[in-house]
């Protein structure tokens, strides 16, 4: 089952769509342009993770794109709207798990007003699989040098466009390379992130445990999780580090994980083919404190 | 007036929707992640012009991107009777200019179906006037480096994709500042491509015309207008040439122009901010060598 919940000025909560019907114009410029932003959260026992944080990182994106964002009240309205209307027409258990996306385009083309909505749809059950399985990795170029963001930008470097079509491509290329997934590097040797992820890595050196993730100085996208997950781990004790990172650190780490919204955390098994070691213990510890953040 | 033909096996010549009216599922991979392509033709005197130009070029994205197409005999049915459909309904005379546009999506998730529709409207009054008036044009970097396309097949360089969100944002970026379009350079400083158009350039030196654009192996999209104008200049008696180019062969140039399927050929009035010499005899005889195109 599918929620989709328009944000519309005509109705407070939102404007509750039927999803089995076509409900864009084939002239938005989202579908023709890929002009547009989006965010996914997770919904646990019917509450969305990291509103805010998602919020303020859509409201980057609008900024970087130039794009009118509905007000964040509304936004929220409509979240417990469809997340209301899914529990309404299906069963929502204790461990169901929602996928709760915010999309946002330029709109009809001269129509001059964004098309937003927010659409609620269960998990893909590969996606809980691969959280407990873990991933066999790629690094894939992303063709960028890692100071690019700071000079261009028009390239939209940190913003959450829907012109995914090249993330799509690299995971389609591990896919057909015997891999799951992708961590982009950039063209001077820099580990940037994963095609829908923040890639994160944990060493152990004298009882002290260091979290570490690539700075977002390389025009990757900021990471929700990470960055929470950053948060709780301070509490618990953890040293944090940020990049620069090269493929190299990664070899040499006790853990690597792609982390991200709704996948959470997803240890890394391989990368290029190498085997690498994931503690089993950190990926439950750090499991444990991805659990806590709400 | 703006015209629907969805291509579907149900309907021989396509299926005409109401483009007044939803007709794109939200779900669709086209709107949620700019997972598609798509290509523009100009319609003159209510024909298509290099309708096979633009169907090989949709192939060779569709293999770049790894999606099913229809048939091109389907194509060419869609758009005779997006052009048919135009015409019952709106005064097409001699001089009207229509977009033709093909596209088409990995379809709606999970469906494993692309969606592909043909899209008819009037070509802009503001594009015509680009094409009369020239235009203003700023360098931006496009990030990567002019031999990235060559090993980096998932970065879908040369390929006509829906996510095109840089290249709106470029456009933007130009409008901001008192501009009209953009001519991408590499990170080592080779001139790329317009966001939507061809570079082109023209030398007279002791009598010889030379028609120069940039190398197709820098992973620009192979314009089918350039390539079109080449064969018809060619046999007018110009010399061809192709880059590597910098932004100092345009300075140096008798002439620059974006040329493209819609606007044709544009002229470049200035350079970032400089202005540069486009002989309008040398824009004359090259558009009178366009309009030959068929």
């Amino acid at each position: 089952m599918t929620v989709l919940v328009f944000l519309d000025p005509a109705h407070d909560g939102g404007r509750v769509a039927d999803a089995s019907m076509p409900q864009l114009m084939a002239t938005d410029l989202g579908a023709t342009r890929g002009d547009g932003i989006f965010e996914s959260l997770l919904a646990l026992n019917g509450e969305a993770r990291k509103v805010q944080a998602h919020l303020d990182r859509l409201a980057s994106s609008a900024r970087a794109l130039d794009l009118d964002l509905p007000s964040e009240d509304a936004w929220r309205r409509a979240i417990t709207t469809a997340l209301d209307e899914y529990a309404a027409g299906a069963r929502v258990q204790a461990d169901t798990e929602l996928a709760v996306k915010l999309m946002v385009t330029r709109g009809v083309e001269g129509a001059d007003a964004p098309t937003a909505w927010v659409q609620v749809a269960p998990v893909p059950a590969k996606t809980r699989q691969q959280r407990r399985d873990g991933l066999a990795v790629l690094f894939l170029e992303r063709g960028y040098d890692s100071t690019v963001a700071q000079r261009a930008p028009w390239l939209l470097m940190g913003a959450k466009t829907l012109s995914y079509a090249v993330n799509m491509a690299a995971v389609r290329y591990a896919r057909a390379h015997d891999a799951d997934d992708v961590i982009f590097t950039s063209s001077d040797g820099k580990v940037l992130e994963g095609p829908t992820s923040t890639v994160l890595l944990a060493k152990v050196r004298d009882g002290v445990k260091t979290l570490l993730t690539p700075q977002l100085e390389s025009g990757i996208l900021p990471g929700t999780s990470q960055s929470a997950l950053f948060t709780v781990a301070k509490a618990a004790g953890w040293e944090l580090g940020y990049g620069p990172l090269v493929p190299a650190d990664l070899y040499d780490a006790d853990g690597v994980w792609l982390i991200s919204s709704i996948r959470l955390l997803a240890p890394v098994n391989s990368l290029d083919g190498q085997s690498i070691t994931t503690t089993p213990e950190l990926t439950r510890e750090l499991s444990e404190l991805v659990a806590k953040i709400s």
